[in-house]
Parts: structure tokens; sequence; C-alpha cells
């Protein structure tokens, strides 16, 4: 992969140092992420030109997110600036049986009040291996659908491969319009989703076979029958022993076979938000980098998204010998000399 | 004064440490302010009882906000629950000839929404001296505006005195009435206003007589003349030598007499947000404890402002000895053992 | 449960950031608690009155020490100002074999020689269901031990419930009489009692039988024989794996029936201090809640106690859903969004 | 001015918290700096494209320091990877009468080791409207010396005007060659420099004659007579009244005309470091932003030295804006909102 | 000066950070310190052997006390442990005019509590210059004024010269006897004090006679009349304008001549506690470094005194370079490279 | 054991706070360490007088060290001033399969320019009785071979036991020889190693006899045959299950018998660097303290090594008690009050 085009929120993350509840903290720790730049900045690690493409405010504020995003390597030459405000969250990290805590402030940011056809899609995608969103984009904002939508025709147009989070939140959808109103036609473009079943429940309305076995198989079915572009699902699925110890597998169904991996064993978690966008990052580069071998694909992304626990904040600030050290079997976190 | 009630939004205030500019900083320093909070908040030092109105959402973000004003005196039996976000802004601190940069988000928050008639303002300013608020609260929104109004009629029947800093702020008036049409019934409640004279041109077009002399007393007595009920108009004057040096001076008018308080010389300064609400937190408080001594209210209001520049945040919290001490000349600032 | 009193010493609590030993720390966080006010503070998480009684110096430290517990909720209306010192503990925070270790500078402090008429008790236990102190208070001055002993006598005149945590500990007792004078009449009045074997032992002379299986329900017995008026003891059962993994169990008699939680086990341990009170609150509190049902209060008490593990200071700063969440059985940790 | 070029060492700048002597210190905070990309990275503030020329060493201390230089707006795509190490230098922030104290540790660091024709100027010049370097780069190593030469020879050659910082330092030129041997041949292709009379004796031999008043004029005068290349002689007069307190002005000598600005009074020095580059970066965006006018770039270098005393690090991150509020005389440090 | 003896009392220092006050502290920085040990180490940074003779409590806070003077280069091995528990100061730190403050928690530390005859001093001040104490050493406990004047007996009977700092402190010498009764004896030993003329009105009950035009020079004669092993007498004169700006001047009187230094100015104040404790270690340093020259070494003092208001903490970290600069009159704060 | 001498490189160790990656640092915390000095100062929690022999340069830098090494109770009289630079170390913590990674930048700095000859090794041994040093010592530049050479024999002459942990890394011995022409030599005149099978090979070129069941113990018959002088030969055995969880092993061979511990389970790891310096400090010391029983010895210091994970930074601080507590197996880390 040379280059992928990412587009969605950014927002200014905000926790409390430690261990702190909101009530106990004097100070918060800022970072800025949103889940398809997270991906975006994950293969940046890679050396891949990681384009993304969103919305700031013009002030010092809409400038200092800018400035942090290009330390980490992405190409902030697309951010448009313009708006009101920065979207925000905050978030509350968890120990043990006491689970972390996320609270959003991002409605009516720069970004939901994006005019949708400022962005020159056909420039910005040309070259672009993959182009990725998630579902969250169009759940934001009307012109943020609308956007989301010429983005994904451009990039079919293009022959850029299209690869969607379809990632479903109850909480947003307040424009007026339903995610089974918007989804499926922006579904209907891509190469790649991660799906699991509810949000496969929520969105399209499909649920497995009862004749099936693997319930997430039969699903994955349905769907690449009703979006024929679609060439692969994946899912992660997570147990979540403690807010401290989680468990982790990665799955995939590629139209004619099931792919799963081990099981990676996660204690002593530092944060673990951005995993799950650690892990599409992981398979699209890995996809390309195992010459389209699903399964080290699967690995790598599920071994990536492992060691993003042990990383602080939302970005995947892993090497590729890294991953593969990982991938590889190799869990021991022997000290590098 | 026994008990004072204000009435206004109050926002999450994050600041980088020390000079940080906002593009260098790693973590924001939490506080939580108001013009009007900080106004109640300082009294409250004193042992007033000091209500604030406003709305938080209900959320873990919004009740450390009420966790906060608690520790620092306030009674927050009257805060309600609400809406969706809490307003935040961000400050920079300047220094010599760098100034400090403020950048607000305050639309849309929990206060902006409120429900202008939530509020049982009878019961709430029963037993008050004192109810304060700023040009800015029916600046954000219609039903702020309207709950505004009420308060101060109700205040009025039941005869608690009122206070307003006019404060014009450009950037606000955006929810469809101008200050023009707003400012002057609430202001013609009042008994007391600190108004400088742009605010007085910009709010009720009064402008200084060529032939007085005084031009803020001119303007004053056209003010009084208007709003018959207004019987102290106060303002500071404010020369900024640098971001980290600047003078101080209070002066007032009561339909009578122009007063002004010696210069304060304010070196090394520390934080100089708030110190406009200090001077008024300390001149309702002075005018009492003084017997209706002008003068007297006027430095102790002063002196409080001045201290105001020395402590972290918006909040003035120094004891009445430490006012009386400066207002009384000594700026020593000699140990204390 | 309407309305909590507590009576007991509140320390400043001073802890090295994260691993560091006392020798290493360059700075100190500062939190203040004490094992009653700890009890207090959890229930007024979940909108107790919870009112401490206790005396800090006259200086600006006594002032941040009421400030601090302000915030987090209690009703600080009845702490005097007079004596000397605030009195100091340093928590220096272990790991895995290595302990954590608490060094006390408590005595002379100002509770320690409060004046023990100087309290209404009347007034304060008006409208209290429980009054609660532990085997600490009486144990650090004779003053103290006398104003304990007045609290209960009220509270049992106006009909408050009275709790008591009979902890003994040694290095204290140095003011003239040994606990063995004064503990059995404290006891005496009280409704409920923590105490566990080696306690009963020390304080009461009271060791379980020979023929009787169930050691601590034998001994519990007995107290109960001896004194009356208690209708229910309480103790945890905690085995300490190593300082960062700890399992606990609660267990409780009364009178008739033996009853006993599961397990709850607890790794990467935040902070375990204060976890001894959160499980009473939680009892206090979730007696009532449960409409006197042992077995639910005692699952909210064990429940209550395992999260303050993951909660940095003494307090327990949980919500009652969080609690129920993990008294119901879900330790998943689930990100909250 | 759109493109800068700028070619010098850059090193991991550590520096204890505030005022902390060396000795108390427990922690370091980082930046990087170095005297010519700090000309860069402050003319990368201005929307300048500026490219810096340097070497890291290929582990994550070297990547580490790239990511912060693009952070701060640097062009590093040509930067190299290679050597041994990053040079470190150590600042201890003085106050009032004790000065900040500099150590350095920037020998056999990468940039020293780097091989003298590994750079491709012809393609990094092109397009640039400066390259600029200081005394310092042929002073640390042979290859150093050899890469600035031919760096000057080939921006010479594609008419990319030439700016250099003289900058004498005693302690260097340990590698076998004199200044004498270097700086002149360096200095000849120059169109502007910056040096003193100090320097213009140590580097060049030339003392201003007896019979000049204006001493420094008088060197200027005999530079420009000896190297005609040189159309532009600056300087900075910097009074130290204390280290937290400074005055400072500027100067230039275009072989007409003597400019001048007013003096720049300093007080609450925040980080002195870097002001004499973002001088030179200032006079350099100036003299073309103001059409060639040497005394607006003076004022405008000037104001942007001043500003950058207010600024943590090296790095003069201030606006255009901020540069000529003061430069028009505005030094009032008013807050912004 | 080869070696110089100290004795007194060390505490543990906790200060907010920055100009927080006490109510918004969440963090101490912990230092320690105490006036006669203040002494001590200014003097080991000049290569001085400085023993402190000292108590503290026998656990990881007394041994972590050690450390931290160990570090700063004194001698601890007469550094007793046993007694309750470590002294204490809190210190707020003040700016402009806003005072510092100090709140002392020091009685029944381990120091009050040692035994008068645990010392050997005949071995501990063996090979001494100097043995220093001050009046707050014999002000806290009747052990330790029985101590402090078996070492100056033995200091006098072994030939090392013995200073004081006589420092009446109101609010101390609880014990039984007044400093009436203590000081006098203490004093006739020895052969430098510092003292000002109300605390030789205070402590020996000497006034200056009126015909005398210097006053504190006739007090000092009348001293020196009365106590005749007393050869020099010091004192400074403080100049308070703001707790962030002072000015200060050294005196001293030698039976017959009156010395006083420049004024030096201290603008933007670190921390001037300790100032006094530099002032006297400079002056004993000094006195031999400079051949028993007055004038020198009060202008060494001096200097040492004015740069430990740049110091954090109450430690003189300043090396002879440092003071000698200043003290030759150059207040640049020039940057050293 | 009253005397340790070790000689080697101490460096500046530079760690980002908690789990951040170097690119996500702002600031380092700041230690010295290096692993013969690591044995010297655990010795010293021991009440042991340890003195280590190193070089530092002359400036602020090199003071500082000193000053924090003697805080650690390291007698650092014979430590020598000169050379160029601090060599320095940089720290990545990880966590679970990320490993935590060290960068070195040691070479040049002020130990590896060393004069050989410059230390009066008689003087320095005399009353020791260990004397220990590493592989790395010789490692870093001919002169420091040359010392730790004329050290050993001096040792031996004088009677002073030696150790040595073998510790060979490839990256060194660029300066002209290879470990196999120098250490044979070092080591004859070992008392005691510590060597694993692979330096054996690597070093000494021994393997295990394929008849031999336990290889390690092959391996060290051999050394012993070769090397007559060394009586005893230790190892570790360290599974690496992740960066935050390890299990560690001790075995010794004394010519005759082979001893092993029990495994010592390490969860929740805080810092392993330094772990195996802790090891050798704890057998140096119980090997004297239990009466040469290698059993007790090797418990002793597999328990020193395991607590030594427990605490940041390189250094063990821990005391006596904390090491038998755990040796004697009570791992439970329970509170101590």
């Amino acid at each position: 992969m040379k280059k992928i085009v990412t587009f969605g929120q950014i927002m200014m993350r905000l926790s409390p140092p430690a261990f702190a509840r909101f009530s106990q903290a004097h100070r918060f720790d800022i970072t800025y992420a949103g889940g398809e730049a997270n991906v975006a900045i994950a293969t940046a690690q890679w050396d891949v030109q990681a384009v993304h493409v969103t919305r700031f405010p013009n002030n010092d504020i809409g400038k200092a997110a800018i400035m942090y995003l290009r330390k980490y390597g992405l190409d902030t030459s697309e951010i448009q600036l313009g708006g009101d405000r920065m979207g925000i969250y905050f978030v509350e990290n968890g120990a043990n049986a006491r689970a972390s805590q996320v609270i959003y402030d991002r409605l009516n940011d720069s970004f939901c009040t994006l005019e949708a056809d400022s962005f020159d899609w056909e420039r910005i995608l040309t070259g672009a291996d993959w182009f990725h969103f998630t579902g969250i984009t169009p759940a934001l904002s009307e012109s943020a659908a609308q956007a989301c939508l010429e983005a994904v025709q451009t990039a079919r147009k293009l022959g850029v491969k299209i690869s969607a989070d379809v990632n479903y939140r109850k909480g947003l959808w307040n424009w007026g319009k339903t995610p089974q109103d918007i989804m499926p036609e922006l579904v209907s473009y891509c190469d790649l989703i991660v799906c699991g079943n509810s949000n496969a429940d929520d969105l399209f309305g499909i649920k497995p076979l009862p004749e099936d076995k693997n319930k997430w198989v039969s699903t994955s079915k349905q769907i690449m029958e009703k979006y024929p572009n679609i060439k692969l699902i994946l899912d992660t699925k997570r147990d979540s022993i403690s807010a401290s110890h989680n468990q982790l597998k990665g799955k995939a169904w590629n139209g004619e076979k099931f792919y799963k991996t081990t099981t990676y064993d996660i204690h002593h978690i530092v944060d673990r938000i951005g995993s799950g966008d650690a892990f599409i990052a992981g398979f699209l580069y890995g996809y390309d980098y195992f010459d389209q071998s699903v399964q080290h694909a699967l690995e790598f992304a599920t071994s990536a998204a492992a060691l993003k626990h042990t990383v602080e904040g939302d970005f995947n600030l892993v090497s590729i010998d890294e991953v593969e050290r990982l991938s590889s079997g190799d869990s021991s976190g022997k000290l590098s000399r």
C-alpha cells in the first residue's frame, strides 16, 4: 500500500492522567483522534502516504490539532479550516472491574458543518490504494453523509478500493435520516467492510440463518449477496475479562472461506481505545504486504490491534517489526537493547 | 452581605501550563469559571452564602463541575442538570508583549439551552442581599435572556438589590435580538451597574457630553437619568504596560460624587482573568462591610481585583485580611509565618 | 438511608506518585481521608446527606481540608476549627511482592485535642439513620473517647442506629486506658459491628468455641450474647496474592444465619486503602436500599469494596450503577460510551 | 519568501522545569533545536516552505526528532538517517542575577559524521529564495564544512540568496582547521551576514577604523569591501539588565545607510534562547514582505526576536500579526478574546 | 573554612507548585530544610565539610530526609534516629502584593524530643572552624536548649568559633523558659551573631541610645560590651517592594567600624526562604576566604543571599564563581555557554 | 560484608513517563545508573560501604550525577572529574507484548576516555571484602580495560575477593581487541562469576558436554577447571511471559553441588532493568550474611532480584527485611502500617 485516504471527524481527546476519575482530575492529557484518522496514522507508521480529509476551526486550537497530526505522519494537506468548534471527547481510564468511560461532545463541530461539495475528491483520491470511512461519518450530519457518498462514488470511479467500518452508534443519527436510509448505498460501493452480527441486523436487517452453524459467516454471506462489490468482511471477537484484561481474535470471510486467528491474551492494558482501528489498518496494510493472503493479513491485523492496547492514546504507534514479532508468536516482550 | 445570587454560564476552562502556546501544550489544567460565578465565589471566601444558578449536562463532566465549584464554597443547590454539553474556553497565558489569548466554545451548551421557566426565582432569591448578572447571560440565547428578565423582575419585587456588569461582547448575540433590544430593560431594574463609556455607547447609545470634563461621569449621569433605579455606576481603568504588568484604578459615581482609587501597580501577573469579577465582588461586599462608604468599598474592590492577578484561575481566592492589607497601602508582600 | 453521621479523625494523606518509594519521591499527591469519613463520603456519592464530625486547625491547611471534603459531597458544617495541627499519613504504593507502606503522624492533631463536651450531639444526630465510628477514634485520646461515648449514647437515645468498625490498632491507645476498658461499653450501644476473630479476642476476650465449625460465627454468636443490642456482625475475608492482586469475600451473621458472598477477584489494584470503609458504606446503604436483605446488602457492600481498589485515594467514588453492575456478576469492565 | 533551505546540526534540548538547577532536576523537558533550524521553523509559522538539511541516528530517538520538527512545520524530507548519536544540549534556566547555563554534548553526533558528498544540493535548493547557515556548521567537522561549502557554491550558482550568521564559538573548531581558514571563503558567497565587531575581528581580522565614529559601520564597510557579494550586514545589541530583563535593538548596514530600531524592553523573560535566530528569520521574511525596506524588515526582525523571549523552547512560535502588532508599537499584551 | 558544625531542627518542606494557594494544591513539592542546615549546605557547595547534628524518626521518612540532605553535600553521619515524627512546614508562594505564607507543624518532632546528653560534642566538634546555631533551637524544647548549651560550651573549650543567628520567634518558647532566660548565656559564648534592633530589644533588653545616630551600631556596641566574646555583629536590611521584588543590603559592626554593602535589587524572586541563612553562610565562608576582610566578606554574603532568591527551595545552591560575579558588580545574568 | 568496591561506567538514564513511546515523550525522568554501580548501591541500602570508581565530566551535569548517587548511599569519593561528556541511555517502558527498549549513547564519555593509570587501587581497595566489575567495562575502551586489569590484580594481591558479571554485549568491543583477548585474563583472577551458557561459549569457547544432563553445570565445571580461582558460578533463568510478567529462578554451582531456587512469579512489573545487578548484590551480601550458605544466599539474591522489578529506576531500593520476607515465602504484599 502506497497511499490511503480517510475521511471523518477528528476530535480533541481529553483524559485524566493514570486512573483518576473525571471528578478527581486536575488536568487532562491532550491528544487528537478519530476512527478514520486512527487507521490512516497507523499506516503512516509503516511509511504509507496517509491523507486524512476533515475540517477544523480556523483558530489556534484547530492549528494545534493539525500540528499534532502532522507529527504522527498524517498528510494534513487536505484538512479544511472553517466552522465554529473542535469536537471533543473525554476519556476516563478504567481498571479491573471499573469500566473506562467516554463522554462525547462532538456535535456542531467544524466537521459536522462542513460544506458537502467543497472537497475535490478526484484530486484527493488520485493514486490512492484505499479509501476508508466509518459509519460514524454519515451519522454526524447531512453534509457529512453527502460528502461521504461523493467520496465513495469517486473512489469507485477511480478504481480506488473502499473499506468501511460500518460501526452503528445509536446516539448519533439525529440529523433526519436513519442509518438504514444511508448506509446500504454507501456500503454497496465497498470492497471490504468490518461488520459484526448486531451491526448487520441494525443496519441491513440481516440476521444469521438458523440452519447455519457459524452465525457470523451466515450473516456475512447474505451481506455479500446483497452487496456484491464486497469481497471481504472482517470482524474481531473481544472477550473482556476486565478493563485491564481482554482477549482478542480476528475473523474474516472472503466469500469462500472462514479465517480466524489465534487468541491474543492482553493483560495490563494501557489504552484500548483505537484497537478496532488498528485492526483495520493492519488488515489493509497486511493484505497487500502478504500478497493477498487473508490469513497472514488477519494475523497481522489482530497482532497490530493487540499491540495497540499497550500504547497511550488512540494511535497505534508500532513498527512492522513489532507487529510481525507478535503475529509470529513471540509475545515475550523481551527487553530490546 | 449574607447572601448573593448570581446567574450565568459556567464553562470548563482549559489552560496550557506555564507559558506554553496552544500548539505546544500536552496537557490542560482544568478549572471551571464564569463571570457571574466568579463574583459569587469571591464572596464565598468571605463567608457569604453564594448561590449560583446555572445548568450543566447530566453526566460525569457536569457532576465534576459541580464538585469543583462546591469545593470553593459555592452553593450549588440550584444548579440544574440537563442539556447536551459543558461550555468550554481555552486560555493561553501570555507574557510581556505576547498577549494572553482566550478561545471560546460556549454555544449550544447546557446553559444556552436552559428552559426559561424552570427556575423558581422567588424561592431562590428569598433572603438574598444582591442578585448579580452580566451582559453575557442574555447574549447567549433567548431562553437565557428570558430567565434573566424573570430573575431581575422577581428580585425587584422581593427587594433584592440588583447588580449588573453590562459587558457587551460583540461575538455573541446571535440568537435574533440585539443587545439594544434587551439590555435597557434588564438594566432598568438594576441598583448598580458596571459600565464604561464604550459599553454605554454600544448598549444604550449614550455618549459623554462635549461640555463635560469627566467623560465617564458625563455618561454615567445620563445613564442614571434614563434608568433611575440605578444608584451606583462603577468602572475600572486598566493600563496594560505588558501582559505581565498592568495598572488598575477603580472609579464610581453615585449620582452626586465621583470617586476614584489610587493606582494599583501589578507586576509579575500570574493570571488576570476574572479580575473584573473580583472588583465587582469586592464592591458588593465592601459596600455593606464599610457601611455604604463608596470610597472604602471602591478601595476594597480595586485591592481585591489587584490581588486576583496573583491567583491562578478565575476565582479570587483571597481573604478579607489580605484585601484590607493591600487596600490600606501595604503592598509589600512580606512573608507571613 | 437519608442521613448518616460519622465521627473521627481526618488526616492529610501524602503519597508519592505511581510506584516511587518514599526516598525517591520529589512530590506528594495530596488527599485527605479517615476511616469514618471514608464511609460518609462513599454514601455521599449515592445522594445521602453525609455529616462528618471532626476538628481541624484554624489555618489555611485546615480550611483546604474542608474544601477538599466538601468537593466530594461531605457535609462539613459540623467540622470544628481549633487545635494545633492536621494529622498526616504517608502512603507508599507497593506492587507485586513489595507491600504498600503507611506511616502515620496522627498524634496531637486537632482531633486528638478536641474538647469532649463541645459537640451538640442532639442537634447533629437529629434525623440521622446511622451513626458510625471506628475503634480508632477512642484510641486516639481521652477526649475523643469521651466524645464518642456521648455520641453513641445520644444516638441510642434518639433512635439513630449505630455502626462500629471495631478495628483494634496496637500502636495507638497511649492515653491511659486500654481498649478493653473502653470498647465494650461503646460496642454495647451498637446495632451493627464489623469484627473479625482476632479483634474479638483482643477487644472482648472472645474466642471461637472448639466445637463450632464456623469459627467466625462461633465468635459472633458470643458477641451478640454479650452485647444484645448488636443485630448484625460483618467481616471481610481478604486473600492477598500480591500487592497488585487480592481476593475479597464478605460475610455476615444476623444472629440466625450465616451469609457470604462470591469471591471478588481483584487484579491490577490501583489503591486498596479505604476498601474496608467502602464495604461498610456499601452495607449500610445497601441494607436499606434492598429492604433489609442481608444477602443483597452484603453483595452490594463487597462489590463496592472491590471497586474501591480501582479508585485513587481513600474515597470510594463509584456510582450505584457501577456497584450493582459488578454485584450482579458483570466484572467485564467494558468500555462505556 | 516562498522557500528557505537551512543546513546545520539539530540537537535534543533537555531543560529542567521552571527554575530548577541541574542538580535539582528530576526530569527534563524535551525539545529539539539548532541555530539554523530555528530560523527555518520561525518562517514555517508564516507559511514558508522551510526545508532543513541535517542528519539523525537511525533509531527511535532520531525518528522522534523528525516527528517533533514536522509538528512545527519543518519540511523534514531532506533529513538523512545515519551515524551514531543525537547531539544533546542541556539548558538551565536562570533568573534575575543568576545566569542561564548551557552545556553542550554535540560532538561525534550524526551531523558531525555526515558524508560530505551525500547531499543533492541542486535538487534541494531548487526554487529556494534563501539558503541559510551559521558559523557553527563548519566548526563541527571537516565533512560538515565541506558540505556547507558545496551548498553555498550550489546556491550561488542557482541564484539562491545566501545568509549566514557568522557566529564564532571558541570551544568548537577542533577538527584541524581554524575559522580563519574556512569562514572567509564561505562568507564570500553570502548576500547577507549577521556579524558584530568581535566576530569580525576573530574571523576576518577586521577592526573598526579609529577615525570612524560608528564602530560597527566601520567594520561592516570593510567587510563589504573584502566580500563584495555581501549586500547587507545585520546585528543586534542586547543589554542584559538581568537574566529576566533584557533590552534589544536591531541594526543594519546596506552599504549606504545605517539603520536601527527602537529599543525593545523585555521583562519577565520566559526563554531567551533562539532569539538571535528569530531575528534573522524575521529579517529574511520581512525584507521580502516589506518590499526590500530595510527599516521595516529590521523592526519586524527585532520585534520577532523580542517576542521569542516569551515563548518556551528555541522556536519562535509567533504569528505575523503578533510580530506586526509589536513592531507597530503596541507592547500592551492586552488579552485577546 | 574546612569544617562547619551546625545544630538544629530540619523539617520536611511541602510547597504547592508555582503560585497555587494551599486550597488549590493537588500536590506538594518536597524538600527538607532548617535554618542551621541551610547554612551548612550552602557552605557544602563550596567544598566545606558541613556536619549537621539533628534527629529524625527511625522510619522511611526519616531515612528519606537523610538521603535528601546527603545529596546536597551535607555530612549526615551525626544525625540520630529516634522520636516520633518529622517536623513539617508548608510554604505557599506569594506574588506581587500577595505575601508568601508559611505554616509550621514543628512541635513534638524527633528534634524537640532529643536526649540532651546523647551528643558527643567533643568528637563532633573536633577540627571544626565554626559551630553555628540559631535562636530557634533553644526555643523548641528544654532538651534542645540544654544540648545547645553543651555544644557552645564544648566549642568554646575546643577553640571552635561560634556563630548564632539570634532569631527570636514569638510563637515558640512554650516549654517553660523565656528567651531572656536562655539566650544571654548562649550568646555569651559566641564570636559572631546576627542580630537586628528588634531582636536586641526582645532578647537582651538593649535599645539604641537616643544620642547615637546609627541606631543599629548603637545597639551593637552595647551588645558587645555586655558579651565581650562577640567580635562581629551582622544584619541585613530588606526592603520588600512586593513579594516578587525585594532590595537587600548587608551590614556589619566589628567593634570599631560600621560596614555596609551596596543595595542588591532582586526582581522576579523565585524563592526567598533561606536567604538569611545564605547570608550567614556567605559571611562565615567569605570572612576566611578574604583573609578576614569584613567588607569583602559582607559583599560576598549579601551577594550569596541575593542569589538565593533565584533558587527553588531553602538551599543556596550556587557556586563561588556565581557569588563573586555578582558581588563584583555583574548582575547581568548573561547566558553562560 | 563491610565494604565493596565496584568499577564501571555510570550513565544518565532518560525515560519517558509511564508507557509513552519515545516519539510521544515530552519529558524524560532522570536517573543515573550502571551495571556495577547498581550492585554497589543495592548493598549500600544494607549499610555496606559501597565505593564506586568511575569518571564524570567536570561540569554541572557531572556534579549532578555525583549528587544523585550520593543520595542513594554510594561512596562517591573515588569518582574522578574529567573528559568530555556523560554517557546516556534512553529507556522506553514496554507493556504486555510490547518490549521495553533501550538506546545507548555511551561511547566517548568520560569513563571511556579515563586515564588507565590514574587510579590508586591499593588505597581504594584496602579494607574491601569484594571488588566487582562486569564484562562491559573492558568492552568500552582500551584504557578502561587496562584499569580493570590493574584493579583485579591489585585486589588479588590484597586478598579482596573478586566478582564479575561476564556479560558479553556484541555491540561494544570496538576499540581493537576482542572479548576473547581480554576476558579470560580478567576472569582468571575472579572468585565468583555470573555466567550463562551463551556467554561461556562467546567468551571462553566453552560448550556443555553432550553427555552432561545439566548443561549449565557442565559448562560451569569446565570454566572452573580452566580458571581455578573461581569458586562460585551463578546464573538466573528468566521466563518472559510478557513485558509485564516474568518468572525468575536463581542457580549456582560451587564446584560440588548444583543449587537452585523456587520460581519467583513477577506480575505487574514496574521496571525490570537492574534486576540482574540486584541478583549479584543479593548474593554477595547474602553469602556473608548467611555464613557462606549458598542456598540461602541464592534465595536472598533471587528474592532481591524479584523485588527489583517493583522499583522504579535501576537501583534496588529495598530493605533486608523486605528481601527476607519474600525469600521466606511471603509474597503477599500485605499493607504494612
